[in-house]
Order: structure tokens, then sequence, then C-alpha cells
């Protein structure tokens, strides 16, 4: 990977991340080979995600272990910002959240920060990012979880239990320090910079709940990690433990063009798409080649940017040998990227397809998910 | 009153305020002669705390009245800060809003900010500013509020309502603005510098729960005027009705001592005070006279600084001849304030007695006057 000028805060990531680089900056550790070993002799496999170091780096896992192997489970801890639909790049890091919970046994709280989105985004209404954080819950509930160990919530709806606990971690947090951490501006409005404390909360909710303190380990994108070092910060203040964390990479763009991103609708795939969009947008996708098939094949491709590649490297393909056989054709100019797309449609549709039943019968499972006040 | 450097914020009145400077500085309106008139149209009669314009000020009462007059009727927002418990100072407002509930039959909202209390006193935990919450709301209750049209809420037990329009206030909020209006520094905490956005919902909370804008007057001490400037900034943006007011001055030390403040016990008369302890707290209280009774009858006493006529001005006696009586031999030096004592040690036992009586009742109403998610 190139290295360049980059920027990185929760709500921004610019440039091309050097990630090596970011580990040293926020002062998180690489996992290690060991650690992956440590995993496994709990889990079994590892998840490809783990093997392909798409969750790299992390705070404190080794303790987690430690922890759990003393019988103290931990719990997991992720979340949504509801500013759109769901694409299948939002569903990359629940997959693997799915997953831990699978083989750890553990429950999981799901917070969809729909005030976050709101105080963020001039052009979005509440009343939107609460239909988008209900429509990002069926999805959501999709994925697998199990009803009896998950629980979801949003922010506005959960309001009365977060608040309190949320102020007790604001009192420990200056408006110079959430500058610092999270870019604030004198001009940020002042929701915005409250919004870090509640935040803070589900790291400790379950403690809260549960009255006992409970160890919290959160699957993310590496971007959120200053979130969490405020929480970290407060957490002994208030008597509970640090949570700890594994990271992601970004999740590239999972469609045609450089991101996925939920605001340009042509560039992703949502779950709510037909399969005939669904297909449609596979057979457009950019794969990043020369101009024409000719050159392709003299010069080879880079899958890195290539739309084909990366569907079936995040999502579609758990076999490494099989995504290292794509990769290398790809590079070589042997089998270009194009002639795979018929393949990753059809890969693509089933997947849709699956998850939209999936996602209409988790209509009548949200009352079992959801956490109100 | 002498002029002086004076400081008012929301949380600190310091030096000898003049309030006409404050009208002017804070760009408030002093009620005329006109408007008292105007209101007593309506009222019959005019409370003595307007009379004696102990109410000397406001913002929109006209409008207010024009509105009322359109058989479009406002409703009363007022609140209690839970630092500790409550005293007679504390009831001189609310005894005065009860009052204009009475008299304009109308709707009253009163806010109980545990939240704001916790975040901005170092020394008290969520749970001591909740249970003073618990302990003002039975004063409040005493007041004789009608439990038909009033409506209580603790900031942190109403979190859930509160929390979703307290956003879409913050997002027109900047921290610069908070900052210039409420006077906070970056090292102020991320929880406070959010609570004005808390502090503005009630102002429209009957508007949204009736689906219909309502008019909203505010009476409180003048003190609390930034917090409504940044609502009624706020109001338009979100279509309600700016908020008018009725400002009070600061109720002086109604007790031994300059000032009647909570933190300190031997100066201020608590409503839980044992009948007991007011006569003793009386019989000692400061009257801010002559060092001997030989040179107070020579040269006069100042009835500005005798809390026993502060007592009778404030809270204990109605006619304003008999007040401007004891007022006038006080500064005469022909009666001096100390042999009222026992007269007004007799009237604060009385009115502790029979508010403690409706103190115990208030235990069994509770239910009657919450507002709870």
């Amino acid at each position: 990977m190139a290295e360049g000028k980059f920027v990185v805060t929760p709500w921004e990531v610019r440039g091309e991340v050097n990630y090596d680089k970011l580990v040293k900056e926020f002062g998180t550790e690489k996992i290690s080979e060991a650690l992956l070993k440590r995993i496994q002799r709990h889990t079994g496999e590892l998840h490809f995600m783990l093997r392909r170091k798409i969750f790299f780096s992390h705070r404190d896992l080794n303790w987690i272990l430690d922890q759990y192997e003393k019988d103290n489970k931990f719990f997991l801890y992720t979340g949504r910002g509801p500013s759109g639909n769901t694409t299948l790049g939002h569903m990359v890091p629940w997959i693997f959240t799915k997953w831990l919970q699978e083989k750890f046994d553990v429950e999981l709280y799901f917070q969809i920060t729909d005030d976050e989105k709101f105080l963020l985004k001039p052009e979005l209404s509440l009343k939107q990012t609460q239909n988008f954080a209900n429509e990002n819950i069926l999805d959501i509930i999709a994925v697998g979880f199990d009803p009896k160990k998950t629980h979801i919530f949003t922010d506005t709806q959960y309001a009365k239990t977060l608040y309190s606990t949320a102020i007790k971690v604001a009192k420990h947090v200056t408006f110079s320090t959430a500058k610092a951490v999270f870019g604030f501006k004198n001009e940020s409005n002042i929701g915005i910079s409250f919004f870090p404390a509640i935040q803070a909360v589900p790291c400790f909710l379950p403690s809260i709940l549960k009255e006992k303190n409970i160890p919290c380990l959160i699957p993310a994108a590496i971007d959120q990690d200053p979130y969490w070092r405020i929480s970290r910060d407060v957490a002994p203040k208030l008597g509970f433990y640090k949570p700890a964390q594994i990271h992601s990479k970004f999740i590239p763009g999972l469609g045609p063009g450089a991101k996925m991103s939920a605001s340009d609708p042509k560039a992703a795939i949502f779950t709510t798409d037909s399969p005939e969009v669904v297909r449609k947008k596979i057979m457009n996708a950019f794969t990043g080649q020369q101009p024409t098939a000719e050159l392709q094949r003299k010069h080879g491709g880079n899958p890195e940017i290539c739309s084909v590649c990366q569907y079936y490297y995040f999502l579609f393909e758990e076999n490494d040998k099989k995504v290292e056989k794509i990769f290398e054709e790809e590079r070589s100019g042997k089998i270009l990227a194009g002639e795979h797309k018929e393949d990753l449609a059809d890969k693509a549709v089933k997947f849709i397809e699956e998850h939209q039943k999936k996602r209409e019968r988790a209509k009548d499972q949200i009352d079992k998910f959801m956490l109100k006040d």
C-alpha cells in the first residue's frame, strides 16, 4: 500500500491509509500470530477476517482472553450510525461479530446512534435517522445474532437509561479533551460535543444492568478508536474495566467506484436492492483495470482496486486459496476480473435473496432484540 | 441600592446587583404600571410580589396577555436545581407561580435539574442530586399547585422524552454561543455545555405533547435569563413561539447572615427544620443593626440588610402598609427589628407547621404530579 497523507477520525477517512502508521499513532497493537493461535484454541477455526487481517489490531485482547479463561466472560459491543440504508460493506464487521458471539457464546449490545447522525449531518432530520435506524435494525437481526443474547437499542429510544450514565462519563471529559480527541471546533454544536459520552455508555451498560463488573470487547473499524480512548480514561474513575477492542481495517468500496458509500446509490449494493439491481450493479462494477481487455491481458490488473476481487475477499469467498487464485490471475492478466462477474453476481444474488428472506422474518423478531426504557 | 461591580450568571450572583443596569444589559423590560394594571384586569388583585416589584422585569408579557385575551392560553414553566434541601427562600417564587396558575387557570411544567447540579458540583453524586430532587418535589407539591394542571419531572427520569428535543435544540447551538452566553470554558465538562439544550426543552414540551403551538411563560429569577435567550433564538427554527418571561429579583438572605444559602445550614431556614429550630434561627437572626440597642435607637437601622425585615417583606406580611411601618420604625430606630422577632417567629413556626403537614400529605400525591417516560 502506497504511503501518503491520510486522515482518520470517527467521521472521516481520507487518503490512502497506512495501517502500520495508524497502529503506531493510535497506540494500539497489531494482532500477532501468537494471539491468533490463542484465539483459535477457543474457536477451533479462525474466521477468514482474522486470517486475512481484516481485523488486524486490538487493545487488551490478551487480557480479555485471560478473563475468559478464568470464567469471567466478556460481552461484545458494537454499533451502527444510521445515516442511510445498509450496504453489503456495513455487513462485513457484523458477520464477524456474529462469529465472535457464536464461538465465545457471549452477549452482544448493539447501539444505533440515531442522535449522532442527526447531530452531524445538516441535511438529516431526526425522523430520517430514526427511520434509517429501523431499516438498519432489520439487517442486523438478519445477520443471525442470538436473540437471547443480543440487545439492540437506538440512542433516542433508550435515552432514559443512557443519559444518567452519559452524564457520569461527561463530568470527567472537558471540552478541551473532546476537541483534542475528535477534532471538535468552537463551531461544533453542543449536541455532538456531548455525544462521546453517550457513545461511551454501552461499555459499562451490562455492568450496570447486571450489577457486576463485566469485561467489554468492541469489534469495530479502527476509526472509532478515539471514542474508546475516552471510555478507557473514564472507566476506572467510574469503577469499571477499560473496554478492550478488536479493530478492522476500513472496508473498501465493495461496489462500482472507489468507495462503497450509502450516499451514492450507484456506488453500493444495498440490502434492499432487488436481485436484478444487484446483478446489474455487479455486471457494471469497476474492475480497476486497463482501458482494453487486450492491454489488461498484457499488463495485468490490480486486485487491490478491483471491486470484483474485493467482493470475493471481504464477503463472498471464504476459501483463502481460491481468493489468492483470483487475485493472482488478475495480477497476471491470465483471467480478467470481468470474467468472474457472472459467478460473483450469482453469489451476490444468492446472498441478497437469502438475506432478504431473513430481513423479512426479522420484522416479527424486533421485540425480542430491542432494549427500551 | 448602592452601585458597584456585580456578576450575574445562571450559576453565580456576586456583588450588589443594580437591577436597572441588569435590565439594560440583558435587554429585558421593566414591568410598567400600565402592564401591572393590565395584569390586574385579569387577576382582580395584584400579588404582593408584583406590587413590591419582587417580580420586576419581563420579556413579551404583553404578547402573552394578547394571546390570553384571544383565548390562546399560555402554560407556565419553572424549575429547581436540586443541590440541597429546600429553604424558605426557594419557596418565594413558587408561591408566586402558584398564584399565576390560579389566577390564569393554566398548566405548569416544573423541571427538576438533577443532571445540571450533578454536572456542576464536583462534590455531588448523581444519587445525591436525585435524592435532593425527591425532597424538593415534596415542597413543590406542598405549595398547593393544582394536581390536574401541574406536571413535575426530573431530567434523569424524563430523559427519554427530553433528549430527542434537546438534540434538536443542540443542533442549533454552537459551543462558541454557549461559551458566550454562559461563560463556559474549554475546561468545562461536555455535559454541562450540553445542558442548556436540556433546559430549553420544557419551553416547547407542551406544544410537542399536545401537538399544537402553545405560548410559554417562565417565572424565574433574572439570573436564569441566558437560558431563555438560547431558547428564544432556537424556537422559531423549530417552529415554536419564543418563550416569554417574568423575572424576579434575587431573594436575599432570608435567614441570619447575608444570604439564604442551602449550603450553610445555619444561614437558612429549611422546610424540614423543626418548629423549635425555626424559632431559634429567627431569634438568632442577624438584624444588620448597630452594635448596641442604644446606638440602634439613636442612629436607626437598615431594613435592607435586616433579615427580620426581609422575612416580612418577602414572605410573612402581605399587607404593604404593615411592612412599610416595620421598615420605617427600623430606619428611625423607634422600634428595633429584634423587638419583632417574637412575632416573626410565631408566623414562621405557623408557616412551617402548616407546610410540613402539606409536605407529609404530598408523599401520597407524587404520582399525580410526576411526568415520567
